[in-house]
């Protein structure tokens, strides 16, 4: 039996096959952003998987429906797998707003869930590294997102010479838009227009702006001609005291293809421009008042990082070593009188924070050598002698290839140090 | 709009509500279970939460679907959300079995769920962390894994006073059964039986053991009575050299409900019975050949601890201390003019790994030390002149409330040290 297309199975590295992923480099991702986001002060927070059908479609329309993992439970109640975290946080934050103190920054690592056309390497889940900061319109929070973007991708491995985050303003667009007469009633549609051009034809474009009242060359000419908004320039000028300009560009090619962002928006793209966004955000001032029920009004802003272009990227870049899942001690039974102190010997070791591994039965001595060498063990280690005041080790370092006979307070501190 | 009945919303600690879940009590069971199982040697893996739901009605009949958030997707394809994780792990093992060396040493920390009929405070969902030894029959693998359970409830904060491993066998059981000629495709039924003794009144046990043909005193003597097997009998000795037996003890009333149990098995519960089930598990020796179609045989044995008791459990025992989620330094912005240089310095102590935050707008000095506090900052810090070469900064600490003028690398040196 297999499991669904479009999922993926998580194995422990080395990998038997390299298309599938790996456990330890999910975790390795995980760990890099959760541990980015603490030392912006960030929080973490999680929804469930299932919500109210109505979650999404409140927010995005009816048409969000074909694309969602969408059922009817036993109980008669409409659901779908989330598809994105931005609900989730509005309804949360809604909920038990007065609870925390604004600006609240808070961040969350779902696994979100999309039912598309099946497509050879098209996945239908991943995992995103959503940061949201809400209760705060001023642009210096747009700045303070972007700086946790961009330390994210440089405390992943990346350097400057790999990303960029491309920088816009719905604002900008709404002003191009209202300036030459666009009907009101069409604007997303025309954002999603503007959204697609870099991956469609010429023709495809012209005829979809001519639609709604636009030339391509006007709106290219606003694309390359684009001035900074005084907004813009405020997150440039913010995220230049912290040194970080360097990593950001205005550019109005980007838009973003969801309805609700409100202000500016960004995407992080790969320089040579061999991968989709990395990750992609703005500002969205008014879906909590809309998820509330108009009860709560509260600016936002936020981000969401896939892990996997990220990990493509990681990979082509050398950016992610193989995990080998290296433990510290392998503990040789050698001969079977000694099993019960060994194992008294494992529990002690482990209890003193080592990773150890021993063979649980009899095993030849070329063997179990073999095997801690497999489990890539820094050290090997056998009871030579074992008793109350008595107990003597012997300790092969198996990187240096030395050997001492230590007692087991000894060989702790020396293992602890290695490890 | 409200989330699902029986789902859960994670906040940050300190929460607006007692009976909200935090992400960071979470988060802290996570690390522990996860770093509990890399000191024993296991690698972590995950699958998806769908599955085929051909995956669980193979293993546990079609009579489990009444349990199950199960769907027909898009495609037409019969979907479950997994409700516990041992099918994936044996799908998964049986997939690239030959790539692993053996005896294999897994975890994952799944979420799993349960369509149940809606009850107060009774969950849909649950975190689950399950470990498993694939590839080993002896009982020393038993022992392994056990011991694994002890350390993690250990590592937890719980005591021998506080929890006890109750270690069963069904072989044990299954002999009985013979012995008193128990009807063979009746075996899974009596199980159930048994399981439930506990939970039962007199007369329903009495009923139900009698259909079967056996009698509660009967059963109630093999209980008491009962001898550990050899096999439990070398389960205790191999704990016993680790100095763990005190956390153990054979008894016959645990049977364990599922139908896939082999050998022995095993829960943990809080010493003073006010609990279900801390983590529950056993051999399922069969089950791999089972889910992979014949094609793969490999014994197999594991257990699953779940956070929601494991949770209550901690909880009265004062086992889990709040979370404050505590800064390392607050950056206080008093004049606007070094507003630019503070940014810089923010973005100075975050590289240097210091969980860093700061008034995004312009506040009085009294709020923004007020926010300080409110962050549970060790230090607060503000800029008193800046230059390339003459930056000075003010350095408190909140703790002991001295206060020291040095420069940066002084301030991060001093901060490292505190955090």
């Amino acid at each position: 039996m297999d499991r669904l297309p479009g999922f993926r199975d998580f194995y422990p590295e080395p990998l038997p096959d390299a298309g599938l992923w790996s456990a330890d480099a999910r975790q390795h991702i995980f760990t890099k952003w959760r541990d980015t986001a603490r030392l912006y002060g960030f929080r973490e927070y999680d929804g469930p998987p299932l919500e109210p059908l109505e979650l999404f479609t409140l927010k995005s329309g009816d048409e969000i429906v074909g694309q969602l993992y969408n059922f009817t439970d036993k109980g008669g109640r409409p659901l779908a797998l989330r598809p994105e975290m931005t609900p989730t946080l509005a309804r949360m934050v809604a909920a038990h707003e007065r609870s925390y103190k604004k600006p609240v920054k808070w961040f969350a690592i779902p696994q979100l869930f999309r039912y598309e056309r099946q497509q050879k390497g098209r996945l239908r889940e991943h995992f995103q590294f959503n940061a949201d900061i809400i209760g705060e319109s001023d642009s210096s929070a747009d700045a303070e997102l972007i700086a946790l973007l961009v330390d994210t991708l440089l405390n992943l491995g990346l350097t400057a010479e790999d990303f960029v985050i491309r920088l816009s303003s719905r604002n900008a667009w709404h002003e191009f838009f209202l300036r030459h007469n666009g009907a009101l009633d069409a604007e997303y549609e025309f954002f999603q227009a503007i959204d697609k051009i870099e991956r469609q034809s010429e023709e495809e474009n012209e005829a979809k702006l001519a639609r709604l009242g636009f030339s391509l060359s006007q709106v290219q000419d606003f694309i390359t001609g684009g001035v900074p908004t005084s907004e813009l320039a405020a997150i440039l000028k913010n995220l230049q005291a912290r040194g970080l300009d360097r990593f950001v560009r205005v550019d109005y090619q980007v838009v973003r293809g969801l309805a609700y962002y409100t202000g500016p928006v960004f995407e992080a793209f790969d320089r040579k421009g061999e991968f989709r966004a990395i990750a992609g955000g703005g500002r969205y001032d008014n879906l909590i008042r809309l998820i509330s029920g108009g009860k709560v009004n509260l600016p936002a802003l936020g981000f969401g990082m896939g892990d996997v272009v990220l990990l493509e990227l990681l990979k082509t870049r050398g950016a992610l070593k193989g995990f080998s899942g290296a433990i510290d001690t392998f503990v040789l039974v050698e001969a079977e009188d000694l099993r019960g102190p060994s194992l008294g010997l494992v529990q002690d070791l482990r209890r003193n924070g080592l990773a150890v591994d021993y063979s649980l039965t009899p095993a030849k001595p070329e063997k179990q050598f073999k095997r801690a060498l497999e489990f890539n063990a820094t050290y090997a280690v056998r009871l030579v002698r074992s008793g109350s005041d008595q107990t003597l080790l012997q300790l092969k370092n198996l990187r240096t290839r030395t050997e001492t006979t230590v007692t087991t307070a000894q060989a702790i501190e020396q293992m602890k140090q290695g490890a």
